[in-house]
């Protein structure tokens, strides 16, 4: 589970050998601490004429307690270091306007501190007044996913697309964006839709929340729990009966429970709702995060493999879901969350039955968006690149090499970059961001 | 622009060597040539209970002469090899019914003959009735690009989701994935619409046509001329005015006409638009395949450099669109099609501005399409990969091999690749292919 490269490279002499050979460089990534500002450094904030949010996220940012330096400052310190760069791009209607964009990032390419932070505000294009301005605010994908690749240092670049109505939504996905917590999160496209938005405490959020995580024993389910639980959440830890020894150590680490089920089994669904209904009445937010892989080619794959990775990873979350909604045990203000994976998107040589179901992951996160929405609950998924457990430890060297250098940190992500994620998707702030797929992949090269 | 590793492994002592050191691989890949059948070897056609498409996609099948080996058949030869497998997955109205797909494609995995064609046939997810319908559907990308991934021997996988009513306008899209056209399109999802079809001349499409390709005094901007002539075009071919000698030759060989102009002057596309009003009085075809880069960090880069690479690659795309448009130069049945590039998609260090205005091409086909389509005019784009040109030629060697290999044909693709893609979006049998994005990568592994 360590990369011994990157610490080597890390030392003075590997630092040295690194830039000598010209040898990929992982920075050090900063990862949330508690207690930690929500950004070290002042934040750049300015928008292309017309722009409809650099208002609203000013004042977000200035309430969060965030050094803001934007136009109106009698002198904007050019030259940096800058913690982020945030522009609101809203009011680009055309491409003739994409100019502007140039005009902000350029003089300021060099003025980022490490694990800085770039994050570009667009309107979603299928809700432009003109197919001009849709152009336009399609073409910003293009910029954010370049800077990604080019700032480099460990810094990350986002666009985030906000619905009209939806502006003072956008709160929880600014703190996340620009924290630690979103350290190996790059290269993505995340909507926000209008939604009401309650008080919510930064510190813990989750407190008084009931979590539900599967697959919780071990890796990134275990920092899944951890996760939820310093946010507040009391979470219930469920995994299979064999690894119940794991699991319970997982609940009482983060004092929460233990609930040892085959999710397999008939009526399994069932016996799950009937827990939740007994002991909490409901269940606040749903990680759908129990997985299996069965590698084979398709010409030499069994469908005993093939049932067993489309029921756990795709059949068996479905059953669950309509389970907990037809019972009524996910309330107004219910997250569900899933986990999908490269693989489903790209697909993957030998992977055919887990890719389907990681597909259909995506599929149901769009699917079921809208009809949920009606009932005040979200959906959303992460989709892991090359993330450091015993899974990946056990990988080919070459296949590891690859997969860890490939993107734009030049290093494998941890469970708790994926946790964190999931931790954005479950917070009472986030009830704008639904229908979401963002990759926890450090902008890995891989793709569709 | 000759790949002397795949020259030398398709030799006997090279094949030697590829296989024995675990080298890569490049298959020959079938192309089309005049006077070859649609595709060698029988097609093997089945479906999920209750899907829509099998009973017309066999017609289809049979009238182009293609034999059709189905499950109707006394004994389908399960051995094959077929040139081609092809399953109507529209029935799988639920995650469970997708265990339909491996009975189909478990034993038939090495049946297939080389360079042979996987075509899954589906339902747009947001046309669905419900959404384990949709969810379901999504899954069966995962299944395609996995295949993409693994088959190999230079066969393709793609997704063709048909929505309801667009039964019969599959014909051009399923000829154009069967055949030798297809040769470098892999791991694509294309989409088909409702449309009225007209009777095709599939010999010669695009007989009587007026074509109008940007760009076209060399690589694969000639190509396109080429193809589309080859298909029965006039090819009107313009380019700038120093590329005139180029630009002569290439207008001969086609039988077309040369414009010499640069198309970033003002008045440019009235210019244009006069040229074609007075030679043909319309246009029916347009080709944006002009497009320069202009590479360099953003920190770097000068506003000329930015201005140029949108003006040529984006913006006055736009511009000539709209004129057309305005003076009702592009009657129904007209195509537009532009040239994207899977830089527009993921993004890439040091072309921050080309990666834009690639970007912002995806978004003119997707905001296009409906307002178009109100006029009976369809609007597409390529996005090519790693293809063998004057410009790839010149790159590092390290850079060029990465990009020539990482790939499910382990090569780069040629100009006529890009070019028979644009023929199909151009044929006046596509009128039901509109607002679609298709790499022509041989499925780079790269993406977003």
């Amino acid at each position: 589970m360590s990369d011994r490269y990157a610490s080597f490279a890390h030392t003075g002499p590997g630092r040295a050998l690194v830039r000598r050979l010209g040898l990929p460089d992982p920075p050090r990534l900063r990862r949330h601490r508690p207690g930690d500002p929500l950004i070290h450094g002042p934040v750049r904030l300015d928008a292309a004429p017309g722009g409809r949010l650099v208002d609203p996220v000013g004042k977000i940012l200035t309430v969060a307690g965030v050094e803001v330096a934007d136009r109106t400052a009698a002198a904007p310190p050019d030259q940096g270091p800058y913690g982020a760069l945030v522009y609101d791009a809203t009011g680009i209607t055309d491409s003739t306007g994409l100019r502007a964009l140039f005009d902000f990032f350029h003089p300021l390419a060099r003025a980022l501190r490490p694990s800085g932070r770039v994050i570009v505000l667009g309107t979603p294009p299928e809700l432009c007044a003109s197919p001009r301005e849709a152009t336009a605010q399609r073409a910003l994908e293009g910029l954010t996913r370049s800077i990604g690749k080019e700032f480099g240092r460990g810094s990350t670049a986002q666009l985030v697309l906000v619905a009209p109505g939806a502006e003072r939504a956008v709160e929880s996905t600014l703190r996340f964006l620009l924290s630690g917590r979103s350290a190996y999160v790059s290269g993505q496209v995340v909507r926000i839709t209008p939604a009401e938005v309650p008080e919510v405490d930064w510190e813990r959020p989750l407190a008084g929340r009931i979590a539900l995580v599967t697959g919780a024993a071990r890796g990134i389910g275990a920092k899944v729990a951890e996760v939820l639980a310093d946010d507040g959440a009391h979470v219930v830890a469920l995994d299979v009966p064999a690894a119940g020894d794991a699991l319970a150590e997982v609940a009482n680490t983060v004092g929460g429970t233990a609930v040892q089920l085959d999710l397999t089994a008939p009526e399994a669904a069932h016996r799950l709702a009937d827990h939740l209904a007994d002991r909490h009445g409901r269940v606040d937010i749903v990680v759908h995060n129990a997985g299996i892989t069965r590698d084979r080619t398709l010409g030499r794959m069994t469908s005993d493999w093939w049932d067993a990775v489309l029921e756990v990873n795709l059949v068996g979350q479905e059953r669950i879901n309509d389970v907990l909604l037809d019972r009524d045990l996910l309330p107004t203000g219910g997250r569900l969350v899933g986990v999908s994976s490269i693989a489903g998107i790209a697909g993957n040589r030998g992977q055919t039955n887990y890719a389907t179901s990681k597909a259909g992951v995506i599929g149901l996160v769009h699917s079921m968006a809208a009809p949920l929405a009606a009932r005040g609950i979200t959906v959303n998924a992460v989709a892991p690149g090359f993330i450091e457990t015993r899974m990946t430890a056990k990988m080919p060297v070459m296949l590891r090499e690859a997969g860890r250098r490939m993107n734009s940190m030049a290093q494998g992500g941890l469970p708790v970059d994926v946790a964190q994620t999931i931790a954005w998707f479950a917070s009472p702030g986030s009830a704008g961001v639904t229908g979401n797929v963002v990759r926890v992949c450090g902008q890995s090269l891989l793709g569709a």
